[in-house]
């Protein structure tokens, strides 16, 4: 295992070169056979199943409930939508063979499952007093990828998808927003993400959805990560799916339904978000590890010292941290400080006899001083009597302190500007608030010019008008709208 | 929604239609659109979600750590093991076509994961350091079924595949043991599904294992369920996949790996375990509603007595019981009372103006007097003071007494037996134990006369030894084998 442990390209000299490398030394993924696919190892995986949990905590405490469809839907059904079956069609992977025959008609592996939910709800729902239907999945999907990337764009991904059905446009787009909340405060709460919340351009739609609504993230590099999606539908796949109900009048409607998702790119939004040169940081809320402790001092893992730590770690478990004590024996201790920081652990705990004689333990931030914008020291001594209730303290405000760290990063490399040539600056180290028109061929202009596209029309964007930067004409939305470079 | 509230053909009658009919009536599940297909609707992935809490956690606590790979595997991966190929061929679901090209090499919709969890596992395992490798996988996984049946055989199911490599063949053992322990105790404990656990004979062990370990269970028709197997594999997969490590002295030696899975399939067993004439009944470890509270009295759910349920609800809610209040304005008590004993819960309470006044609620069981094998009434009034505490023991009870129900039916329709005519017998209603030789075919000419095989060696049988029940020649196995028609 020892060339996963030799460091990374700077961040700052190459970042891709850094986000491809820093995934395989931190072991959260490995290449899987097929081109675009990719095997999410332990650490890796830990990081999904806290987001996992805490996102299946606000759907369910909002009256959803979890159910699972069919992988394998017939390509008919995806036909039934127009524009669904046009924006995904050169992504599906197909099974033509099965249990040893050629199939009578070919099985498409879910890229998103709209349509065979749609087909049951057509079949679940026939009175107004079913509504709303409030249903999700967490599950994989397949969308074949020409240019993959570790998480952000892979092949196969999992994600949790809901699907919900509703009487009118009102309660739709009411939990349109509520979808979106989750994910805002997802990002923020647990990620340590800031997120603009906003509406995306028609060129940026779900392919059938009527409204798209988003939340965008800046990385590292100033470039944006759309972080979770939420769409109102209409009417269009109830009527490609005749989801009905009759209303209190007898009178049979249309549903208007919603979908919306979060999937496994947001690992990759939390690793350009908040690591360096050294490696990953992780907020608390997502470490799989939130403190390592590393005994001090030749065999001491074995004797006073490591009987200390596992103590210290027996005390702060019950305190609900996670902690792990790293006493593998054959190991220098700077060996496992590089370890743990390459892997992102918010605070390091070093325990030597020293630091027992004085009942202390010394705690090490992830980042320095220059990184930090608290006035906290790098290193400090903490009492062992009091360490549990000090260091779960320490840790909501390493979680606060990589918000406000995110957030001022990003509030200096976002600029509202007029003028196409602070535009194109802007947009190349970061992003720009710009009046806008509405026409598809001048956002494509924009994005041939500086590889910018709108991300999205934030929702508290203040009023405004004038016009649009690129070609003058007036501009739509009423607001400012975001550009950036993204992945 | 009505047409779901009808009853179901009785149990008794028809119990192929019986299980039939319930498992859409009682909305744990639809057909999905491909034959074999389901969608598991929220009430039946409720259940999943208990059966996935309780089996993550016995396997997190002893060192286990969740990963996922890929769902598309090459297909030649499968052919490096030939058992396993020879086994899983005629099953295999494959996409030719993906991203609007036809794909250079046909990709299997993953069996099971053994060949990529065996690729990774190669590339992940240098030294005796790395050993034990102690992985689990949350995954759907595809086989194509020829008779498909709801949770038992479908083409799609749910499932974990746990995949672990060990440095010897004796830790590996243990490790096969450790896992069918979790299936076992999951099953009893939570399931409240009694199990005989033992070894597979050879014709009946998964392709490619050494040797394969099962967990039996006595459905109410006599029938068997398999609930859950742990394989050891020996060497199989690392010499077919090169997971090799160097021991101590640095010699290079092959890992001996295990694989263990349990799945949804688990729910038909719970329904065939415990159902009767009036539909589910679920054990309260796994029911998603432990306790319903109906309001009685016209109007009474807006007033005094609906605001009692209400308090009533959030006090058991407090205790962790999981429970609902039916506050259905438009509904009448007994067409609730049938609705949720359609569905299984444990507990019914029934709270009206005059329970208010005395103070009390009326708890009604859902199995009657005859069918339980307590002395409990089905029917007595609980104080309402008191009642968090009382219906929490109540619950643990009900537990116990489905295990000791499911237990007492097992036994009595088991036998041990030396005669063939006592043995078709035996195997036309329940289990015979018998000794048997090893002889493929002999089992097979068994299967042909009596539609049973044999389900598995148990693990705590008594030596014995005699001429094969059927042909005569000496018993293989030192013990008697478990037979049964099987699902």
């Amino acid at each position: 295992m020892a060339r996963d442990e030799r460091g990374v390209t700077p961040q700052s000299e190459d970042f891709s070169a850094w986000y491809n490398e820093l995934v395989f030394k931190a072991e959260l993924v490995d290449r899987g056979p097929v081109r675009g696919t990719m095997v999410i190892r332990p650490y890796g995986y830990r990081i999904w199943e806290l987001l996992q949990a805490d996102l299946d905590r606000r759907i369910k405490e909002t009256g959803h409930v979890n159910a699972y469809f069919p992988l394998l839907i017939p390509e008919s059904y995806l036909r039934r939508e127009a524009e669904h079956i046009e924006g995904f069609a050169p992504e599906l992977a197909v099974v033509t063979h099965a249990g040893g025959k050629d199939l009578e008609e070919p099985l498409v592996v879910r890229p998103t499952s709209e349509t065979i939910v749609g087909e049951m709800m057509a079949k679940w729902i026939s009175s107004h007093r079913d509504l709303p239907l409030l249903l999700n999945q967490w599950a994989n999907v397949v969308r074949w990828e020409m240019r993959p990337r570790m998480f952000l764009r892979t092949t196969e991904f999992l994600w949790q998808e809901g699907h919900t059905a509703h009487a009118d446009a009102a309660d739709a787009m009411s939990e349109t927003m509520l979808a979106l909340g989750f994910y805002g405060d997802l990002a923020v709460q647990t990620a340590a993400m800031p997120v603009i919340a906003g509406e995306k351009t028609a060129s940026e739609r779900f392919a059938g959805a009527e409204r798209t609504f988003t939340i965008e993230a800046m990385m590292r590099d100033g470039r944006a990560l759309q972080a979770g999606t939420s769409h109102y539908l209409g009417t269009n796949f109830a009527r490609a799916f005749g989801i009905q109900y009759t209303d209190a009048g007898d009178v049979p409607q249309f549903c208007h339904t919603t979908s919306w998702g979060m999937s496994s790119r947001m690992i990759g939004g939390v690793i350009m978000t908040h690591g360096d040169d050294r490696g990953l940081v992780l907020p608390p809320g997502l470490a799989p590890y939130q403190i390592v402790i590393v005994p001090i001092g030749h065999g001491q893992q074995d004797g006073e010292v490591g009987a200390a730590a596992q103590d210290l770690a027996a005390r702060l478990t019950r305190k609900g941290v996670r902690v792990h004590v790293d006493d593998r024996p054959h190991l220098s201790p700077g060996f496992k400080f590089n370890h743990w920081e390459l892997r992102g652990v918010p605070i390091r705990l070093e325990l030597g006899p020293r630091d027992l004689a004085t009942g202390t333990v010394l705690l090490s931030r992830r980042l320095t001083d220059e990184q930090r914008p608290d006035d906290k020291p790098a290193k400090e001594a903490v009492s062992l009597d009091s360490a549990p209730a000090r260091l779960s303290f320490e840790l909501a405000a390493f979680q606060a302190m990589l918000v406000q760290r995110a957030t001022r990063f990003r509030d200096e490399r976002t600029i509202s500007t007029d003028t196409w040539a602070d535009f194109t600056a802007a947009v190349a180290v970061g992003w720009a608030l710009a009046l806008a028109c509405e026409d598809p061929a001048c956002e494509d202009e924009i994005k041939a010019e500086t590889a910018a596209t709108p991300r999205c029309i934030p929702l508290d964007g203040e009023p405004d008008s004038g016009p649009c930067i690129r070609c003058g004409q007036p501009a739509a939305y009423g607001k400012r709208v975001l550009f950036a470079r993204a992945y």
